[in-house]
C-alpha cells in the first residue's frame, strides 16, 4: 500500500505516524515543497523516503495536508495524474470551496472531503503526534460523490485511527466550524496581542500570569501560514461570529459601567453550562 | 501550631492540604459559612475540625480565602478578634480595597496581603489539590507594613509549598492582574456564551468542538460567586482591558472586510511572539 502524504506537518505527519503503526504493508512518501521537512520526517521515520509529485502515479493513498489555499490548486492536479484506484483525501479546516473547485473533475470519486478535529498549536514534522486522532471526531463531507470502494477504504483507515465520523454538508460544515474553532484561534490571538502591546510598557507583567492565561491564549502559537488562508476562505461565517463575539464583550463591559453586577452574576451562571459541553469533549477523549 | 482557614474551597483547600504534609505539628480548622464545606473538608482530611469566629482568637495563622467582598468586612473583624502573635493572610485576585479598608486597623502590622497566582476552574473542598502552588508565583503587596515576624512565618510557609514570591504595589498589581487574569475569563466566558447561545438552534455544533476550543472557554466554568466581586472590585483596571480587546477584534475583523489577509498574516506572525512567555509560565511549573 503505497501512502503519498503531501505536506508532512502536525496534521500529515501524525496521520502517517498512525498508519505506519496500524498497516505493517504500507510505504509511506513525503512530498513537500520544504526539502527541510522531508529530510527531518525520514530522519524521523515519519515517512520512508520523498516522493516527487510525478510519482503519485503510483500511490494507492494521497492525504493532502497543506494550507487550504494550496488545496484548491493543488488537489485537482493531484486528480490528474492519479491511477483509477487511489483514494484522496484532504484534512483541510474549511470545506465549502474545495467541494466547489472539483465538483466537475473527472476523477471526482476519486476524493474525499474531510476534516479531522484534532491538532495542537504547533507545526512542522517535529510536531506529528502518534494517537493524535484516537476518540476525535472526523468531519467528512459530501461522502455520496467518493466511490463506495474508496468510502470504504478511508473508513477502515479513520476507523483503524480511533476517529469517529460525522457527515455534514460542506456549507454547514463551515459555518459551524468558524464558532468551535476559528472564532476561539481569533480571540487567541488578539488576547495575546492585548497583553503584549501592554507588556511594551510594563515589563512585570509576565511574571503574574497563570495557567488561565497559558490555557486562553495557546491558540495563539498557531502557524499564519496555515490560519490565513483559513480565515480568507470562511470569512464570511469568521466575520458573524466575530460580530456576535465582540457585541457580547461590549454587553458584559456595559453591565461593568451600569455596575449591573447581578446580570454580570447571571451572564456568567448561564455560561457555566459549558462545564457539560467541556465534560463531552473530554469523554470522547477518554474511550 | 493551629491554621485556621476560612473559606474552604480550592484555594483554601489546596493551602490546607499542604500545609497538613509539610508540618506535623499543624492543627486544621475549617470556619466556612457553608455546613456541607465543612463536613466533605472533614471528610476529606483536609481540616480536622470546624470552628466557630470566635475560636480565631486561639489562632496563630488564619488564612482568609473567601470572595474578595467578603474579605472587606471579614478580615477586620478576624483582625479585631485574633492574638497579638497571629498572622492573617488572604489569597484574593484583587488588592487595592483590600488594603485600604485595613490600613488604619490597630493589628494592620498582624496582616500580610498576597495572591497566590494559583488555581483551576472548579470550586468547593472537593477541589482542592495537593501541590497546586508548587512553582507558582505568590504576589505580596506592602510588604512592608506586616510586623517582620510575621513576614517571616508566611515566607516560611510559602517557601515550603514551593511558591517564588514577587513584591508589588496594590495599584499596580490589580492594574497588570486585569491583563494577564480578568480578561482572560472575560474573553473565556463570552466566547462560551457566543458559542451556546449558537447552539440553541444548531444542535450539532459541539460533535464539532476540539481540545483547543475546550482551552480557551475551560475559564467559563468558573465560579460567578467568586468572579462577579472580583470584577466589580477591579471594574476600572477590567473596562480598560476589555476596551484595548474589543478594539483589537475590531480591527482584526476591519483587515478581515477588507480583505487585508497580508495584514492578518503579520498580526499573528507578531503573536506568536506569546510562545516565548508561555514557555516561560511553563518553565516555572516545571522546577
Amino acid at each position: 500500500m503505497n501512502v503519498f502524504v503531501i505536506g508532512i506537518g502536525l496534521i500529515g505527519g501524525s496521520l502517517a505516524k498512525d498508519i505506519r503503526e496500524k498497516y505493517n504493508e504500507a510505504v509511506l512518501f513525503g512530498v513537500d515543497n520544504n526539502e527541510a521537512h522531508i529530510n527531518e520526517a525520514i530522519e524521523k521515520g515519519i515517512v520512508d523516503k520523498g516522493a516527487s509529485f510525478e510519482e503519485l502515479k503510483n500511490a494507492d493513498i494521497v492525504i493532502v495536508s497543506v494550507p487550504v489555499d494550496v488545496s484548491l490548486t493543488l488537489i485537482p492536479k493531484v486528480l490528474d495524474i492519479i491511477s483509477e484506484n487511489c483514494l484522496v483525501f484532504d484534512v483541510g479546516s474549511t470545506k465549502e470551496q474545495v467541494c466547489e473547485v472539483i465538483k466537475e473533475h473527472p476523477k471526482r470519486r476519486n476524493f474525499l472531503a474531510t476534516h479531522p478535529i484534532a491538532g495542537t498549536e504547533f507545526s512542522g514534522p517535529s510536531a506529528a503526534l502518534n494517537n493524535l486522532y484516537r476518540g476525535k471526531t472526523n468531519i467528512i463531507c459530501e461522502v455520496e460523490k467518493t466511490a463506495f470502494k474508496l468510502q470504504e477504504k478511508a473508513l477502515e483507515i479513520f476507523s483503524n485511527l480511533g476517529m469517529r465520523i460525522r457527515y455534514m454538508d460542506p456549507v454547514s460544515h463551515d459555518k459551524h466550524i468558524a464558532y468551535v474553532s476559528h472564532l476561539s484561534h481569533i480571540s487567541s490571538f488578539m488576547l495575546g496581542k492585548t497583553v503584549i502591546d501592554k507588556e511594551k510598557n510594563e515589563r512585570d507583567i509576565f511574571d503574574m500570569a497563570g495557567s488561565g492565561f497559558a490555557s486562553t491564549v495557546r491558540l495563539a502559537k498557531s502557524s499564519p501560514a496555515m490560519w490565513t488562508p483559513i480565515f480568507e476562505q470562511n470569512k464570511d461565517n469568521v466575520i458573524e461570529t466575530l460580530t456576535e463575539y465582540i457585541q457580547n464583550l461590549e454587553h458584559f463591559k456595559t453591565l461593568l459601567e451600569e455596575n449591573n453586577f447581578s446580570a454580570i452574576y447571571t451572564e456568567m451562571e448561564n455560561t457555566n453550562h459549558i462545564k457539560q459541553i467541556l465534560n463531552g469533549i473530554q469523554e470522547v477523549k477518554l474511550h
